[in-house]
């Protein structure tokens, strides 16, 4: 049920405990102790980058504000020539910030008009200036710190979980834990693999793909905050399981997570290779590295994280 | 003379040294031994993230293609309405991709109608499809490794160099590595800092900024590959000295670096913390991270840089 | 004073006059006769196109949604090949609405939170719909029939009124009128001239010309409704005079007419050529045609008018 | 076969008939005289425009620089707020120029890297100027003058010819010709209805609609030579059916008409309320405007046709 949901929220809430002008909610877990330790997760030196292509070939259908990105050439070889034989070239890019590989900021979801920290959604967000409060670039560098990777696809032994699978509860996450040998701990980046951009990759782009997705119950909302954790990511364009499980809510665990808590959601991470190695390595913990572009006044921003083992 | 830095180029070829096909350049020397030293270089966990705000408060003076980015809400608050009163809001940015904090990829420069490895630039990159070749998509991750800082402007004792100050020559660099105590090796990301990003703090935008710049002159190429650096990138649009010292030629370094090379370059890094702080503490190598968006065919990407100490 | 508009506004509504969902205002003057009669204007067969050129060399200043527009090829020719030699080009243009030669839909200026037509504003326009009443679709196929053009620099004798000089006032037009022997009536569309646009050819685009310009005052709203003039344009962006002359008003002028008389703006229409040719032959008046794009929700249109004499 | 259009297009080349240097075409067919005839057509006054909405609910499917516009608002009510109540908006189009009711331009379509005029293609077009010939802006003010609709659709008695229908030839549009009362002459602006647009009314957009249409065989070229026709257009996307009945040849119509004889096409015409009005009154000619945008460089433009009666 809606009240649920705001129950849940109300007893979660950060609100406050970072200050009252904070909009870095639970960024603030990761403390500098906590970046130097989580270079100790660098064991081989092994890189991987987790995003999606950013092409035309997407997962959007259209739609306002949700398609995907078009690249244009501004300048070509032989366009700008100069006496030396000079090439240069030049190109232009339009997309939706959240149209692929994204964080989502704190101004992208909340409820009866408000954001994090007791700001005022209505008033807050204009198309003139974006996002005044709890924009992306307050966040900057975003996450930086010991990245965990829990592969719940992979414990329920499918190449990915459907959408009308049972969503993931808490228990499942420490059931993988378990599996892996790993244990979330404060300040922690947690991606989970739903094994949903594998499904892509297998079926390609799909209106299913895009309109429903396996993912965490809202059960798992307080589990994330006693664990400390300081932002959650999947492989999927909604992390929590679509369509939701509370009767009458469209997306609660957005709602109590990042409104209340104020944990940033990253979406649609692509997980597989860094998943593969991980259950080659038996090491499902790395130095995570995800800033967020600087744009001014933005909800969300494309992200080329990267995990480091 | 324009003769020169083709000579240059030809002397300093890296075509081949990584395969007919590589598309990768210098960032092949970075191995995945130097990236687990580079963790080395996390002693206490700051992060710092390099780039400038992409907002319509620019660098940019618009004509085609070479505009501030463009970003507009497509979401408000209460335009979305649910029963659980849910809010969501959402966005869409419009950029140049080499308008602020960027890396040009090594289909942005070359000359005599070749990129790097012998790619033929007209025929490699279309109005259509952007860069088949040498496209940024190509070198993700990118730049991750050992970076390090030298501080230029500092060594003259300026708040910034001016643009028809002599040019930035090795022996001037490796000045800066003595005074830093720091050795540029092998892999390494190299960061210079000419002030030029501090004249836009003191001044503000000006045509002169984005029109002329202080930077490297091209004696350093031969010096860059002796070193055997990775990447390079400075806090102005131009990286080398605009305009150029060499008659004739409009941007030797850029085609003799990334051409011939095959050397990334990162422009408008905005270096003013990372600097402050590395004066302060003494240490002036750091966990450098920057990679690209992966934008299909694209020729450059806007980028948030992060420097981890 | 700002009581001086909103009285006047109030004595000269024209709400509710074509019914209360009217959103065509002063539009629903131009009755099917009015159109007919109107081809009676035509009489040699010239066409005149009145638009500005829409490219990168345009006279705005860059800014949030104010920049010129942007250009850019998506296809170029040897892109789209097929066996038979085809060749086909394809472009996208990116621009703001009202960036150069345009119409003011009914949704672009109001006070106190209304619209014509008592249309609240705040409720009426979204950033994910855009406008839902009075939007610029509403009024296709928009002003067509008898445009009059008064040629007020002509008539004082300069190549282009200074934004500083008189306002242009409702006898000075009546004085026009007489000079060039001829009579604005009811369902006319009204062309203005006052230089700017020539000012703009001599001197080229300048910050001075897209931040003030001559043009009407206030006191013309009563003359342009005792008139039953349907439409207004002029050749600077602002059609009324630039800063307003009454204290505390910014755009006196537009909340009048089109907020409570409910008329369109047209704005920079180059009307050289047109003016030229009317002192030529003596003909002021011609046959009028300039409908905006059917652009959904759009509180602005770019346009090609034409004046058929 | 490919020869048969080439062969024919050689024959009825219009190349160097008004000029080495002319970029208009068949457009010069329109004299002002036939202008001040054309305004004989007005006999009501009824005003028809011929545009369908420019929304993201419109025919293209995605993918590069074919996707429906993309409209954005850049200021709302209340965000532009001044002590005087002052309420102002403003607004963003994207558009491919080609997305929706569009003229192509003499740069829009050629064969063996040849446009209109002996343009070289793959000299004329570039990335950073677009068409330095034969460009949508060097023929303002287009298409003014006499229009003629023959409604095909009606002939055949159904609401819609289907794609694999047979094509429409030369014969046909003299028996609609006859049937109507209407003769196509010099200078005319022809439409023809093929009831594709009723189609999307009744079905909704489709992946059908954009990729197949009924229209014009390549037997109709000689007969609008012959009839000495100024522009040409239909209501669906490719005016000549689609796929061609041209072995070998994709857009072969296309291919001599724009190319070799110099003639526009008009695409995504409605015509629906014309045709109806016609068809209720016996008149099926009519005034016409449609002064493309005057984009610098562009090889197509948006359009807001208008048929006066």
């Amino acid at each position: 049920m809606v009240e649920t949901f705001k129950a849940l929220g109300d007893k979660l809430s950060n609100w406050g405990r970072w200050g009252v002008d904070d909009q870095k909610g639970t960024l603030n877990l990761i403390t500098a102790e906590m970046v130097r330790a989580a270079s100790g997760s660098i064991r081989s030196g092994k890189v991987f980058e987790l995003s999606l292509p950013l092409g035309h070939d997407g997962p959007q259908r259209g739609g306002h504000g949700r398609f995907n990105p078009q690249h244009s050439m501004s300048v070509l070889p032989g366009e700008f020539a100069t006496p030396d034989g000079l090439v240069v070239t030049d190109d232009v890019l339009i997309l939706p910030l959240q149209c692929a590989t994204q964080w989502d900021s704190l101004a992208h979801v909340g409820y009866d008009d408000k954001f994090y920290n007791d700001v005022t959604a209505s008033e807050s967000v204009t198309a003139r200036f974006g996002a005044s409060r709890n924009s992306i670039d307050a966040v900057l560098p975003g996450a930086v710190g010991r990245g965990v990777l829990l592969d719940i696809a992979r414990l329920r032994g499918v190449e990915w979980i459907r959408a009308q699978d049972d969503p993931i509860g808490p228990e499942e996450l420490e059931r993988a834990e378990a599996e892996q040998g790993v244990r979330v701990g404060a300040g922690d980046i947690l991606l989970v693999r739903t094994g949903w951009r594998r499904k892509a990759i297998v079926e390609g782009w799909s209106k299913e793909w895009i309109t429903v997705n396996p993912g965490l119950g809202l059960d798992c909302a307080e589990w994330l905050c006693e664990r400390e954790v300081s932002v959650l990511a999947a492989d999927n364009w909604g992390v929590e399981v679509q369509p939701s499980r509370t009767d009458g809510a469209y997306l609660p665990l957005h709602c109590v997570m990042l409104r209340d808590v104020g944990m940033m959601f990253g979406e649609m991470f692509d997980l597989e290779d860094l998943a593969a190695d991980c259950l080659d390595d038996g090491q499902w913990d790395f130095f995570f590295s995800a800033p967020p572009l600087r744009v001014v006044g933005a909800v969300g921003s494309p992200v080329a994280p990267i995990a480091v083992k």
